[in-house]
C-alpha cells in the first residue's frame, strides 16, 4: 500500500508530539479550565514573548517587505541570514565561521537529517551517549536509514558525558562489524541539562579521531546556559585542535530566541562535501524568505542581541531556581541542570512493579506512572525511556512557563506521587540550596 | 567521505539553480547594465508584487502577531491555513476537499518528494509524460529513490498529454520487470502549457486503474490559466469517478500567488495510508507558522482571493500575448500555450551539428545553442534536455517579467539565431495570432 521506507518512519514517529497536543487542547486554567492540562513535557521556552513582541513592533510592518522577499532566494539560506548568523554563532564557538559553511534549514530536525544522510548509508550507524533527546532516533535515522547506538551514560554521576562511554560504544560496534559514520551529541545535554567540561569534550573529540567517526554536535542550546560553567562549543579550538573539519554544528532560533514556530535551523560544516550534500539536501527543507528576512532583522544589531541573550539566560535561571526550590520543598530529587529548559526528576523511588521488576518491568512501571501522571494528575512529563535512559524511573521536567503553573504542577505531581513505595524518597543524587520564588521573577513568569 | 545517498543527489543536482543565480547576479539594466544578463529561465511570475505589497500594509504589522505565531503548531500545517486551502481547493477542483487531507509542507518540491517516498521504495518508477518539468527527477527521485521513466509524447502535436503514451510507457515498465508505482503529471503541463482536456484526463485515469498505479498530479499552476479552455483537476469527480483514493494533488502558492521565496507548498491525499506517510515525513520540511499565519490572512477574505486570481489571469495573459506577437514578428515558432508562465519554443531549425546529428549529437547542439545564447546573447533560457524532451531543439522561455526586458530577449535571442541552418524558419507547429504589446498591459508589466 505504501513504501516500506515510509511505513517505518509511520510506525517510529515519535509520542512527544502527541502528549503535547492533547495536554495544549485542553490547557489549565485556575478559573475556567482548574482540572485542565499542564503541559511540562515540551521544551518551549514562553518566558520571553513580551521581549520578543516589543521587539517585531520596532522591527516595522509587513510592507518593509521588498520583492526580494517573494522572489526564489538561495535554497541553503539568503547571504544576508548566514552572515548574521555566522556572525553570532563565531563568537559563540570562539572561532571564526564562514557564511559559506552554513546551511540554513526548516527547523533542527531537518539540519540533523540532512547531516546524517551526508554521513551514513543505510544501516550504517551513530553512537549517541544515552540519554539522549528522543526524537534524535527520528531525526537522525528517519530518513537516513541510519541505526543509533546508545551510549550508557552512568546514573550515579547523573548521566555526565563521558568519553569512556562513548569509546565503549564505538568498540563494541567494531566487535559486531556494525559501520559507525559518526557521533552525536547535544550539548549543552537535553535532557540533563550538564555543560559539558572543556576536558570531556576534548577527550570525546580524541575518541572521534581514534575511531575515525565524525562529531554531529547539536548545540541549539549553547546560549540557554545559566550555571557557573560557560558553555563550550565543540568546534572551539581549544578542545578541537585537529577534528574540526569531522565536526559538524547544529543550531536554530527554537531555544536560544524562543521562536520554535519558525522553524529556522542551520548547520555549519567545513568539510567541503558534507557542504555539497546538505545543501543538497537543504532543497528539500527550505525557509521562508519572509522567516529569514525577519531573523536577518533580529540579528541586525549585536547590542540588542547581547542584552536579549543576557534576559534570557537572567530568566531561565530564575524559572530554573524556582522550580527546583518547589522540588526540594516537595522532597522530589532531581539533577542540577546548569543550561537548558528542563530538571532531570529522579522518580525511580516511586516506581512499582506488579511483579519483581526486571529490566522490561521496569520501563513498563515508568510508563504507568507517567500515565497515571497524566491521567490523573493531569501533567504531561516525558518518561526516561522517551529517552532511552540506561535505566527506568528518570522523567524530564520543562519549567520554561509561568511560574504559577510550574508551582501547580509540581504541587499535582507530589500529590499523586506521595511517599515513594519503598519508604522516605531515596538518597538524590545532588540537590541545589532549596530557593523561594525569586523576587525578580513576577508570578506570570515576566510577560504582560 | 559522505555516504552513496548523498553522493548520487549531489550529482543530480539540476543545472537550472545555477543558471538562475548566475543570470540574476549581473541582472540587465537598460541604463546601468545594458549588456547584463536577462533571466527567462525561471517560472517566477513578477507581475503581481504591487497588488501583493499593498495587500500586506492591509493586513498590519509583524506586532499583529499572537503568541501562537512563536510556538509549537501541528508540523502538517496549522488548521486554519489548512482550512482556508481546503476550501480554495475545492472551488478549484470542484470536489470538497477535507483540511484533515491537507499536508503543508515547505515547497511543493518537500510535496513532491514525500509522495514519492510515501509510495516508492529504491529503484521502484514513476512514469511520467515527457517533456515534464526538469525538477521532477530530483523531487520526485531524489531522496525518495525512485526512479522516473518518461514517456514520450508526440513532438508533431506539439506534446500534447495522450493517455495511449502513459500506457506504452506502463507496459514497457511491465514487460522488463518494473516495479511502477505511480503516474506523475504537471496540470496544466510545464513547460509546454497545455491545459489537459477532461476526456484526455479521465482516459488516463483508466489507465492508472488499469495498471493499479496511483497518480500524482502537481496542479500548481492551476489558476494560472488564460486560454479558453478552464482548468480540469485531476481529483474532479466528472473525469475521477472510482480512483481519487489513488490520486494525490499537489499545489502551493509559488505560482498562483506569484510567491515562491515564502516555500509553502501542500498535498491532498484521502488515502489513509498516504496521508500517514506523508505527516510523517512534512515533519522534516515544516512551514514557518509566521508565514502560515500570513498566508492564512491573506486566503481570509474570498472576495479579494478571486480578485487577486483574476487580476493574475489577466496580467498573464496580456504577458503571453505580447511574448507571442514578439516571436510571431521576430518568425520564432512555438507551441500556443493556454496556462503557465512559459512558451515552449521550436529551434530545432536552429540546431547545427559538426558532424551528422544522431539523437544524441543533437542534444549536444542543443546544448551549445543553450550556451551560445547565454554567453552570447546573455539570455538565460532553458533547453528541452532540462525537461526531457523526446528530441532536441526546444527550449522553454519565461515571460512573466517586465514587459521591455522581455522584448530586449527576443530582440537578443532572434539576432543571435539570424536564419535558421536550412534556410528559412521551418513550418511552425502553429501560431498564435500576431498581437502587439496590448493596451491594458502597461511597459513596466503594471508595476508601480
Amino acid at each position: 500500500m505504501i513504501s516500506r521506507q515510509s511505513a517505518r518512519l509511520v510506525a517510529d514517529t515519535p509520542a512527544i508530539a502527541d502528549a503535547h497536543f492533547r495536554a495544549e487542547a485542553e490547557p489549565y486554567d485556575p478559573r475556567e479550565r482548574p482540572g485542565g492540562y499542564l503541559n511540562l513535557g515540551t521544551a518551549e521556552n514562553r518566558l520571553l514573548w513580551d521581549v520578543l513582541r516589543a521587539r517585531l513592533g520596532e522591527l516595522g510592518a509587513f510592507t518593509a517587505w521588498t520583492e526580494d522577499v517573494a522572489r526564489y532566494a538561495p535554497l541553503h539560506g539568503t547571504p544576508v541570514l548566514r552572515e548574521r548568523i555566522a556572525a553570532l554563532l563565531s563568537a559563540t564557538c570562539r572561532t571564526p565561521l564562514d557564511p559559506g559553511h552554513l546551511v540554513v534549514i526548516s527547523g533542527a530536525t531537518g539540519a540533523l537529517d540532512a547531516l546524517a544522510t551526508a554521513l551514513c548509508d543505510p544501516g550504517e550507524a551513530i553512537v549517541v551517549p544515552a540519554p539522549y533527546y528522543g526524537a534524535f532516533d527520528t531525526d537522525l535515522g528517519g530518513r537516513s536509514g541510519a541505526r543509533l547506538l546508545p551510549a550508557p551514560l552512568p546514573a550515579a554521576t547523573g548521566f555526565r558525558l563521558t568519553a569512556a562511554a562513548v569509546a565503549d560504544a564505538l568498540d563494541a560496534a567494531r566487535r559486531a562489524g556494525i559501520t559507525v559514520r559518526a557521533v552525536a551529541l547535544s550539548s549543552p545535554s537535553n535532557p540533563v541539562g550538564e555543560v559539558h567540561p572543556p576536558g570531556v569534550l576534548a577527550e570525546l573529540l580524541r575518541v572521534a579521531r581514534q575511531y575515525d567517526v565524525d562529531l554531529i554536535s547539536d548545540e541549539i542550546y549553547a546560549h540557554a546556559v545559566f550555571g557557573e560553567r560557560p558553555f563550550t562549543s565543540a568546534l572551539d579550538p581549544a578542545v578541537n585542535p585537529d577534528w574540526a573539519e569531522r565536526t559538524h554544528l547544529v543550531w536554530g532560533f527554537a531555544k536560544d530566541f524562543a521562536l520554535p514556530g519558525l522553524k529556522t535551523g542551520v548547520l555549519h560544516t567545513r568539510n567541503p562535501h558534507v557542504l555539497a550534500a546538505t545543501r543538497a539536501l537543504a532543497y528539500f527543507a527550505p525557509v521562508s524568505t519572509a522567516t529569514q528576512d525577519l531573523f536577518a532583522r533580529l540579528l541586525a544589531e549585536p547590542a540588542w542581541v547581547e542584552g536579549f541573550l543576557a534576559e534570557g539566560r537572567r530568566r531561565l535561571a530564575a524559572s530554573y531556581r524556582h522550580t527546583a526550590g518547589l522540588l526540594d520543598a516537595h522532597g522530589l530529587p532531581y539533577v542540577p541542570a546548569e543550561a537548558g529548559f528542563s530538571v532531570w526528576l529522579d522518580l525511580r523511588a516511586w516506581l512499582r512493579g506488579p511483579g519483581s521488576p526486571g529490566p522490561d518491568e521496569g520501563f513498563a512501571a515508568e510508563e504507568r506512572l507517567r500515565r497515571a501522571l497524566f491521567d490523573t494528575a493531569r501533567v504531561s512529563i516525558l518518561p526516561g525511556g522517551a529517552f532511552r535512559a540506561p535505566e527506568p524511573g528518570w522523567f524530564r521536567l520543562c519549567h520554561t512557563l509561568d511560574a504559577p503553573l510550574v508551582a501547580e504542577a509540581v504541587r499535582r505531581v507530589a500529590g499523586l506521587l506521595g511517599r515513594p513505595a519503598d519508604g522516605p524518597p531515596g538518597p538524590a543524587l545532588a540537590h541545589v540550596p532549596a530557593t523561594p520564588a525569586p523576587a525578580d521573577l513576577p508570578p506570570n513568569g515576566g510577560r504582560p
